[in-house]
């Protein structure tokens, strides 16, 4: 569909807008379009400030990049967290994921990204020397990476573990293994064969 | 996912925002949203203000009800096009779903939705005042209703007809049939009785 062939600019200018989002093919932005233009315009104007206050104002955790409302973000400000867990994600996203587990109880390094020459990525794009900071003041930590199983997540946890290993601290990475809910069948050779490797015990409590 | 776990309440206001959009979920919108405050802020700028502009200064065309940059759309400027053809659709999305086909030169009427109780949406919520008064003026003219083939759509072809029929105009509806591709396994019977009570002549010019 061309833009230009919607008859009217202005309306040409919002689909082209909302077309830049990703997954978001022209249909669909005009879609989108059409329905907000049926709202009054103070939902109009509230969806545009709603972006406009968030980029003006967004700010990102000083100890762990997350993103926050204030220097601190209310994970780090948690004194009840395990202060030696540190669980290093690749976005804020992966936070949110990770704190609707209900598993977890340490902080988080958000790294802003992975190691990824093809998209122009290096490690000086990330956190990287903020997180070595940090892992100056743990005493016993762990540092858990829960990085995206690919090969630039592999990457990025090597270097990672390569610049800030010592004695003090344990490194550890999330399990890879068989989905809960799959069958054998469906799995890759990679994860069932790695899901071999690092079997764990099975001991039934009676 | 709930918004306030975002822990930003900046964060959680545009994604709020972003999930008041049809078929939008809040994972959706939190890619969106994250996907945009990663854009410079002139970019985040030029798409709110794109939407402000557009339901500030749109206006729907006084002879036809399409959206329109002026007073007059495009399409009813166009002196070329044939006068006596009023092609009747739901909405804005039609017309460029028809013009696109390359297959009409007439004019539209854009009825701002169809007469739906369910919705809470009478004849009196749409343009076919306008219309009544735009069939005074034709010549021999045709009606072509391009409305969904639907109950409501249907009940809304019977309303109009009721209203505007006089004895110079033709009334036709658009073609119900099978789809160019389908295999005849598949249609629906509706489709396919229909398509056998209305089936057309085949002749081969050789």
């Amino acid at each position: 569909m061309q833009e230009n062939n919607l008859l009217s600019a202005l309306l040409s200018d919002a689909v082209s807008e909302f077309s830049k989002l990703p997954s978001i093919g022209s249909k669909t932005a005009l879609r989108l379009v059409l329905h907000l233009l049926k709202q009054p315009e103070e939902s109009i104007l509230a969806f545009s400030q709603s972006l406009i206050k968030l980029k003006e104002n967004v700010r990102f955790c000083k100890i762990c990049n997350n993103i926050s409302d204030s220097d601190i973000c209310p994970i780090c400000q948690q004194n009840s967290r395990n202060q030696n867990n540190i669980c290093v994600v690749e976005g804020i996203k992966d936070v949110i994921s990770i704190e609707q587990t209900g598993q977890y109880n340490g902080l988080y390094h958000v790294l802003g990204g992975i190691i990824s020459p093809m998209d122009g990525i290096g490690p000086n794009n990330l956190s990287i020397d903020l997180l070595e900071n940090r892992v100056k003041n743990l005493n016993n930590g762990e540092i858990i990476f829960a990085l995206p199983a690919t090969m630039e997540g592999d990457t990025t946890c090597f270097f990672i573990h390569k610049k800030i290993k010592n004695e003090n601290i344990k490194f550890s990475t999330l399990a890879r293994g068989i989905s809960i809910g799959d069958d054998l069948e469906y799995a890759d050779e990679l994860t069932l064969g790695r899901s071999i490797i690092n079997r764990v015990d099975f001991t039934i409590n009676s």
